[in-house]
């Protein structure tokens, strides 16, 4: 088995570990859950400070020209979009996941009036499945919305699909989709594909144009690490711009704004996805924190990051042969950048691995989860994590009464 | 005519004076935008820095639960509340203006099925016109949105009508409604009332409870000074919560988010109309920017607002007799806290002015619009922006071909 030695050795030589520096992050704890909140960059911290201490206090409304403010949705979609895949101009960062999931969703269902279902995945994360019910509620014609096994979407795919919206990795499992094939199957009978991307951003390579993706929406505060509740990004292929309609359209996404006329027209390309202006601060640490990906390619994040997770999963099943079900696939193609173990009492291992200064996160029912982000995660931060869960598990820590009544957590 | 040192003497006695240290603003400019977006305050800066360099860099994701980030969209709603005479739970701040009026739209369509007609004001902001006709498009069903003079409100109003959306104070006149007597007339036929308080909340006493308000939107962004896109709020009078439903629903609105069901059972109060999260960092500004409030009431802004406007609007009369049309009615109870000026060259006056240190917006076709803002602005300024639109004028700087061609303002 690895030692602690071998995991400081593969730091030491790791192409990836001088970006470290970039996340302020203490020392004390192992964060295995920046697949829910990323950490700070300096990047980040320093872009807050301009924005806020110089483009608004001192340019003030002038910033909204000056400072380029206005083309900031777009601009920092632009800034994204390599990492999906994407060309410039195919990518918006702006409002929530969820409210851009409602645009695309709504945009979807204008486009195949004569159809009559949309499928989505039971796995769904839950905010997923509750929007495109009352998105298709709300248009209160004839759409039945099927929430499926993903692996029975085959018997459901017929020329009454219009959409078909599932999650590329899975929150719970991390189990990972293969993009192109699941794509192909599902424009085979003529829907449209709609990929939610909370999981994958950041965190694996994607190819949204090789796999002919119609419309994709992420968030922006996990592995792109843009802060909390920072804004989310839609995805729209240049094929359906000027196509997909806005059904949430908004001053700022008119072709002239400031000519304020009667008529909404929409503005060209992604900008026409544009309600009103998020948050230019929020903007703004994002912004900072896409800063790393100037070191760094989603092919290398990847690279790492199986090793880290195979590493975690090898010294789980080395340590504590037996204690824990692997929900995550062991097959790489088949596994985002988390492993979700499987425990009676995982609500209680998470806590208390958190006492042991290991931070990852608890899944209703059964999952204890963890990220492996590797900008900043090291080997030995592995290993002492497992150890660390050693220490839990064979101290009965876990089963403490204080872990009996669960507590929210995110 | 009014002096200088008479101006001097009126800010040396000001009880609002010392607010102005709370702001940070450069004494070289005369900022009469803040109607626009609001300076930043001390507090703010303070505040963004607590939540980026501590709570999000240390706390990471426990913070959602340890700082209390779960409950700011509700808890900035309770610190705004007061400032529109709500009570404590009626009030959320989400997403955008915009967004917040498509989840009331949509959920009062919802409540009036058996009614037909959407009315509002073909002289409202165009974002307000452009969501209500694609949320009543996108509901697909027999709904007519009436965009109608409001002086001609009486003559649209019957039982068809299921909703009416006002604007409390005109973008572009500066003209306030009649919050009681409106609403008064709206439920007479038993329509549902819906107010855009942009250009209100902050600036003018709003009594929503008084007034039997239904449902309010606003923005954060101007009177309330929580930075450039900072999040809008939403206002649902108790009497319809758990009954007005959110069109728009997410996770974060359910009653029971961590335990992930698959069905949406919305949370009680305000938290059903969170959809996601906005950003914490954006939340922050607002919420250091809301402690001036603790120093003072809207009635002691309004007083002064309405000294500080009649000031303007007498010196502009005095100094540029026959110059300017004032588009702002004279009339106290029908003007908010701006004083608009229509010019054949307001676009070259206000840019003029900004190059004379005085900065106010220009909105078309022909208006220079100067908003005024107690909790910073000096009687003095109110002079000195007058002197030097008078050297504007008298020089002939707005007529500079350099602004022959409009350049997007905000």
């Amino acid at each position: 088995m690895i030692t602690r030695d071998e995991c400081a050795a593969l730091d030491a030589v790791d192409p990836l570990a001088p970006l470290r520096e970039e996340f302020i992050l203490d020392d004390a704890t192992i964060y295995l859950d920046g697949n829910s909140l990323g950490p700070l960059t300096r990047s980040a911290r320093e872009r807050v400070a301009t924005v806020v201490d110089h483009e608004w206090a001192e340019g003030l409304v002038s910033s909204w020209n000056a400072a380029g403010w206005m083309a900031t949705p777009t601009r920092l979609g632009d800034r994204l979009a390599p990492l999906i895949g994407a060309h410039v101009g195919e990518v918006l960062v702006a409002d929530t996941l969820t409210i851009g999931l409602a645009k695309l969703i709504g945009g979807a269902l204008a486009l195949r009036r004569d159809r009559h279902v949309i499928l989505t995945d039971i796995a769904n994360f839950h905010s997923d499945i509750y929007i495109v019910r009352a998105v298709a509620h709300f248009a209160d014609r004839d759409i039945v919305v099927k929430t499926i096994a993903r692996d029975e979407l085959d018997a459901h795919l017929d020329d009454d699909v219009a959409l078909v919206m599932l999650t590329h990795v899975d929150f719970r499992t991390g189990e990972m989709l293969d993009l192109a094939e699941v794509t192909s199957r599902v424009h085979a009978v003529g829907a449209l594909m709609l990929w939610d991307f909370a999981h994958s951003a950041g965190a694996v390579p994607l190819d949204v144009t090789g796999a002919n993706v119609d419309f994709a929406a992420g968030c922006t505060y996990k592995y792109l690490n843009g802060g909390p509740g920072s804004p989310g990004f839609i995805y729209v292929r240049a094929a359906f711009q000027g196509v997909l309609e806005n059904p949430l359209p908004g001053w700022l996404g008119h072709a002239r704004p400031f000519d304020f006329e009667l008529e909404y027209t929409p503005a060209s390309g992604m900008q026409a996805f544009v309600t009103s202006s998020p948050s230019i601060v929020a903007l703004a640490a994002l912004d900072g924190a896409l800063d790393v990906w100037k070191h760094v390619t989603t092919d290398d994040v990847r690279a790492k990051s199986l090793v880290l997770s195979d590493l975690f999963i090898d010294l789980v099943e080395a340590r504590l042969a037996g204690v824990f079900g692997l929900a995550t696939p062991r097959e790489h193609v088949r596994r985002g950048s988390q492993v979700s173990l499987r425990h009676a009492h995982a609500y209680g291992v998470v806590q208390a691995l958190i006492e042991h200064g290991v931070v990852g996160d608890f899944r209703d029912p059964d999952i204890a989860r963890f990220g492996f982000t590797p900008l900043y995660l090291r080997y030995v931060d592995v290993y002492d994590a497992v150890e660390r869960l050693v220490e839990v598990v064979e101290s009965g820590a876990h089963l403490s009464p204080r872990f009996a009544v669960r507590q929210s957590v995110t």
